[in-house]
């Protein structure tokens, strides 16, 4: 697809070497161009078809470049940000980060208020990380969360929101400021809790006595942790709003169980079941 | 097997129609015989093969038996002690409650001290209920705690825990207390958290963005509500020290966010990472 040109993915993890499969499969670029900090990984998906070139010099592999992604851990994300200025500052760009406030005002920070970054945050995480993990379809059928701020480029969202159709997604458009609202909530609360939960749980070693239940529960536990603290730490504000209403609805239930109010959690147990089960409906 | 003669399956949801299936196929009992409140239920598990008859009347029923597993709601539990206790007093008896020091207290009050009740608890609890889900081979390869008290009959003891073996689960003794203390933690703990974070999320229906690890980490709050509102309260004590702790902890690394403490935060997730991943090994 001429209008994509040619694409290139920094970074190429879970979701940076999923990208890399689906946009050749879909063959939504001319050639899709890796880059990593890792000769090795570049070399493997390479020989995997994953990719079909690399450059392990981004100043060099950038010329050859009409769409950048950039699916690195957030803290490096404004140091390509500051490459892409000084090689080819008009250049697409956009991102897969887990916050958007702050990559949206590092964008415009360096790359000025007319630059090409449109930001996206695909909701198909893992715990798991690594190019070892990467898939075919994996943003099919999925968000994909594109957050336009007020100076955005109108032909360069269009051309974003289209490529994460091409892949399948479904795109929502949010400020930069509501997404990191909503998913601290939706993402990064339950995280916090579970590795909160864990740390309760970690200390006394009663593995033979979880069940499937808690696995289930926990499994986000096993994230990647710099990745997380990363997400913690930007997005701070929401997450500590977030974490006193969690504690607000903890003291309910447990004032109920105190005041032994039985048909009262029974009924409030009801509803939340109830209400869980609608989330069941988004594929 | 002679051994175990005519067995009989109180109450065939999900665990107990699942030991039927598993009694039948691996030959545990001459016949095994369904007790339902429901007739329905009851001719559904007889036509599908699950039991080799049934009885409404329970009085009636327990004449033919030989040893009798209750898996019915846990407050109904002391009302199949005190027909036993008419019927057939010295009838081998287990249970499948996810509580133990109630139920156990329940038959030595309502039995007599010189009973020949075992509680058991197999860890092998799903969200899902009813007859509809249950299956071959639940039990097999799971944990089945089980727990005698100072009164228990050492051949009731040993009976009961050949049957689990039977089943394929590997059996673990803990007095009816320390029972209830772990799974105060590893089970009934992760339940009450998961509750309260669908409290805080389920008012706002931002279902569009959620990913997989929110749907697995709040699966269990679909479980049902008067089972868990029954073990909530029967489990108080612990409950209310294990969401004390939980508090404690999130405080600590609530605290970590505010104080900006980056490094130690990254720290202590490698850390509870680490030993959420050893809860992996158990099967």
């Amino acid at each position: 697809m001429e209008e994509f040109g040619n694409i290139g993915v920094v970074g190429l993890g879970l979701i940076g070497g999923s990208l890399c499969i689906d946009i050749k499969k879909r063959k939504i670029a001319n050639k899709v161009i890796g880059f990593s900090r890792r000769i090795s990984t570049l070399k493997k998906a390479k020989s995997a078809g994953i990719i079909d070139e690399f450059y392990s010099d981004f100043n060099q592999g950038i010329k050859n470049l009409d769409f950048i992604i950039i699916s690195t851990p957030i803290n490096v994300i404004k140091d390509y940000f500051l490459l892409i200025k000084k090689t080819k500052p008009e250049i697409l760009i956009t991102d897969v980060a887990s916050i958007k406030e702050k990559v949206v005002k590092d964008a415009e920070r360096i790359l000025g208020k007319k630059n090409n970054f449109i930001g996206s945050h695909p909701i198909t995480g893992s715990e798991k990380s690594g190019i070892e993990w990467c898939q075919e379809g994996l943003f099919d059928g999925k968000v994909v969360v594109v957050t336009p701020s007020k100076f955005s480029n109108e032909k360069a969202l269009r051309k974003v929101k289209k490529f994460w159709k091409l892949l399948g997604s479904k795109v929502i458009l949010l400020s930069p400021k509501k997404h990191d609202y909503i998913l601290g909530l939706t993402s990064h609360l339950p995280h916090f809790i579970v590795f909160s939960l864990l740390k309760t749980i970690g200390k006394i070693k009663y593995k033979d006595f979880v069940g499937g239940g808690f696995k289930d529960t926990t499994r986000i536990g096993k994230s990647n942790p710099e990745l997380w603290t990363e997400i913690f730490f930007e997005n701070k504000k929401n997450l500590l709003y977030w974490i006193e209403k969690f504690e607000e609805n903890l003291n309910k239930l447990k004032n109920e169980l105190i005041e032994e109010k039985i048909e009262k959690m029974k009924k409030e147990l009801e509803k939340i079941k109830r209400e869980r089960e609608k989330f069941d409906e988004q594929k």
